[in-house]
């Protein structure tokens, strides 16, 4: 999930990952290794920095499992072109030395009806199909384990947090083949499932397969192959399993049709996302009635206050599990971007310092991840102005409205602009897509300075909205929504090509305290209040059908309008 | 300068252009040509269509002296994963036929001391020569004719608008070749210049060569490469030249140090285009004066007008002529973005139509490019709106304030931001580089969204900052001001980083009666008053002293302060 690449030469030893770990990094990593700040522009590269360090024809190995096909392909041309060479090591020589490694999971698997998915399997397979005959292809290779869920509507648990199954599926336009442990097959709901027991038409009947022969599969396709034929396959695929494909007959590609299907969710898709942001907020609102409550006496910790989260939200229903793992952190912890508590970096809450909590969890309904940002005392002044100015970048975002087709990383600058004008920033991108019961970040959308190569945006994606706020050593501020992209009708339709704005998915309410009201404009205002009705309104409800109280008058204190 | 690539197979022919020239195009070609219009996501790329056009086992020829390394790579690639191939063609088929075309210019050379340049040409080598050592380079070839002048402070009039002449140069650590005709190098002032004839140390010598020699001269450097050596070379250069330099020894970059050095201006150049701009809003003060007494007449036409403005700067200091043809357009044909009047389409300014005029000039001290839109007469609600909203966007970027090492692209949305609540948008980018007495449009800066690859932005660079609105069949709109990019001092300084914003260089008042002021902010309205307060104080003082009363009193007039 989280980048981070290391690379190990006779001398040097480094580490790369990006701004959201290089706090965490620095106080993890002993001297051995050097930190290499990825976003920086002052960083070397991978590929620049082997090259700087290696003495002359070095020969750098690499598992050709854990590369990427593209990033193999760019890091073999640097180095050749610096009279060096990459290799595959066919044993990796991190399992060679690895010992007690736990095999790999094999959990039960999960199957979701229309009444969660909007489409069979069997629809979704279609569809592939119709894409697959457009642009001429024979063969579609499935890798990423997030894309082999959606298309079978199934779901596993074997990548803590991330609701997915080790597999592969190679679909031709008669053939399906699903490679996955056998075992877990056995079930009967998940037999009928795949209809794997009940004749059907021979397009639609699945071939089953260990997981380990996807291989010498893909092989014995790649064999019978007409001269024309063409396969796709992801080029974040393993460079191990895309050079199987002979070049002439490899059509690798940024974002794999299933990719952009998934991200546009149904109308299915995105009532369960309505409903398991709801239930996400009443567990929220209970955590922050009691986290008030118990504060004072000096006995939450971040790991107590995550792990109350997570009993809160246990007891919605359909709840599975968390997303990812809970962001609870106080005062200075919460400038370490992802940090997560650990006993021995464990901070009590007080009223004294912010209390900066980034979770989510899964629900077979849909997926949620929020941060909210809270002072139990009195905030100072300049931790109300920086979460001003993070706040006005949310609402820039989430109240744009933009052209159809607009890619989301042109509305990154909207969230950094309040900042950007007092000389303040943060070096994370402002949101990444989030799956429905499926990973919290997915492509091929988002919201980040980083990427160009995301696609447009357009009703029915789901992506988060989440500025921020970092003084190293002090406080950390984010404010996170899940937002849904959905039409907007402004006064004009340029050219007919309608607009777009997002819908916030998440309903929490942002704490009135740690806002500067001055520093808002009169539409800042009106957004804030209107977007308090719509938690107050949709969660109440909510709060009051389940009974909790507390929680319904926390609720309705937090959600006044403000001046 | 403008993008316009044509394909013609046995049975099709189809031309590229990009937003700028999808009416004219549409306008101008007959039948027999198809518009692809580049930039809307439903266009094939050139690769695609020909795959879509071409019988099976196609060849493709092209000229490799009019394609680039980089797109030849990408086309080649294309076309081969299609069963097709693309081959360099020496003898251009449009050359073949094409009867009386004129002889390659060869203008006379102009040369610019320090006071234009503020570094000889020997500084420039040798700031060259030490990033080719910190890269350990051997030799680099310039390609790029504005680079060549620049690099030799020379300037020439071989392409129009352009000061620049046919040359290339080859520089080694102790060598210079400059490949030009060689009878320009005759005058004793350029012989001087580049002392041709006084013995200098022998890595300040230059060598001359007649232009078409650089190809075998390049072949003999290249025969003479130990095995460790690398050539730099832009990937835009063409494809003939690139394919010289055997790919081991190749090194070629997006962006060539010379390119990187020219954009960051320094102190004599800025000092050059302030000057120059000033200059150029007294022209256009005393057009826009004279325009008002003589329109109510019905004698002034988009030819006769633009031809009044290029009169005018040719009556200031150093002028040397146009920049770029100018864009005058009257009413509908405002909505031609890159339109020039033509006798056929020549309109007659009113009172009832808006004017744009685009329009710049070339001065030894400096390039001048600015934009205004005017009203006449009474602009109607519906324009004024439009107008209000462009200015929104211009203010946003001119006042915008961002980190140091941001990239221009991440600033084009603020352009747009209040277009787009409207639902309204345009279709170009908001700003390019400009060149210093050089081409109008240079890089590698610019603010577009339509580039990921610009290099960030950083104090000294100047670009032009022209949101735009086009109402196609009714009018245009867009405000075009060039600035410098300058230092910021924001309350914050997040990690050192410091912040910048933007100076604007151009000093034209923007007109008030097109300005529905209901719909600024007051931060606008300080924006627009203290921007007008600039222009009367430095273009007011330069008027006076060139006694052009009837522009004073114009320019005062058009800079009261709004409400």
């Amino acid at each position: 999930m989280s980048p981070g690449t290391a690379i190990v030469t006779e001398k040097h030893a480094a580490m790369w990952t990006d701004g959201r770990y290089f706090l965490q990094a620095s106080q993890q990593m002993d001297n051995n290794w050097t930190l290499m700040k990825m976003g920086l522009k002052e960083t070397l590269s991978q590929e620049d920095w082997l090259i700087s360090v290696l003495p002359e024809n070095s020969t750098v190995g690499v598992d050709p499992w854990i590369i990427a096909a593209d990033q193999w392909k760019n890091m073999s041309k640097a180095l050749a072109s610096a009279g060096h060479s990459l290799v595959a090591v066919q044993d990796n020589l991190i399992d060679a030395i690895w010992m007690d490694r736990p095999t790999r999971p094999s959990t039960q698997l999960i199957t979701l009806g229309l009444g969660f998915t909007g489409l069979t399997w069997q629809d979704k397979m279609t569809a592939l199909r119709s894409k697959m005959a457009e642009r001429k292809i024979s063969w579609f290779v499935a890798t990423a384990l997030d894309e082999i869920a959606w298309l079978f509507n199934l779901r596993g648990s074997d990548i803590e947090y991330n609701p997915v199954f080790f597999a592969y599926a190679i679909v031709g336009m008669n053939t399906i083949r699903l490679f996955v442990d056998v075992k877990r097959l056995a079930e009967p709901t998940v037999r009928e499932h795949l209809q794997l027991d009940t004749p059907s038409k021979a397009e639609l009947s699945i071939q089953t397969a260990p997981y380990e022969s996807v291989f010498t599969e893909l092989q014995a396709v790649c064999a019978s192959l007409g001269p024309k034929e063409k396969v796709w396959i992801s080029d974040k695929a393993s460079c191990a399993l895309t050079q199987v494909i002979p070049k002439a007959h490899r059509s690798p590609v940024p974002y794999t049709p299933l990719c952009l299907a998934k991200a546009v969710k149904n109308a299915t898709e995105i009532q369960g996302m309505k409903m398991a942001h709801i239930k996400d907020a009443v567990a929220l609102c209970e955590l922050f009635a009691w986290l008030e409550k118990e504060i004072p006496k000096g006995t939450v910790t971040e790991i107590s206050a995550a792990d109350k989260a997570e009993e809160l939200r246990s007891q919605q229903k359909d709840f599975v599990g968390l997303s990812f793992p809970s962001i609870s952190s106080v005062g200075p912890n919460g400038a370490i971007i992802h940090y997560s508590p650990l006993p021995e970096t464990n901070r009590t809450l007080s009223l004294n310092e912010i209390y900066l909590l980034d979770s989510g969890a899964q629900y077979i309904d849909g997926t949620t991840d929020v941060t909210r940002t809270m002072h139990f005392g009195s905030p100072s002044a300049y931790e109300k102005e920086t979460f001003t100015y993070v706040l006005k970048g949310h609402i820039a975002v989430s109240a744009a409205i933009f052209p159809n087709g607009t890619k989301g990383h042109l509305l990154d600058s909207f969230a950094r602009q309040a900042l950007w004008e007092s000389g303040l920033d943060y070096l994370h991108g402002t949101g990444h897509g989030v799956g429905c019961f499926l990973n919290v970040h997915e492509g091929p959308c988002g919201i980040s300075y980083k990427t160009f190569a995301d696609e447009p945006l357009e009703a029915g994606m789901i992506v988060s909205d989440e500025p921020g706020y970092y003084e190293d050593g002090s406080f950390g501020i984010r404010i996170e929504n899940v937002v849904l992209v959905v039409p907007a009708k402004p006064k004009y339709n340029y050219r007919n090509k309608g607009s777009l704005t997002f819908e916030p998915l998440t309903l929490v309410p942002i704490q009135a305290k740690m806002v500067n009201t001055d520093l808002l404009t009169q539409k800042e205002r009106d957004w804030v209040n209107e977007y308090h009705r719509q938690c107050r309104e949709t969660i109440g409800a909510e709060l009051h059908r389940q009974g909790r109280k507390e929680a319904l008058d926390w609720l309705i204190r937090e959600t006044q309008p403000i001046a």
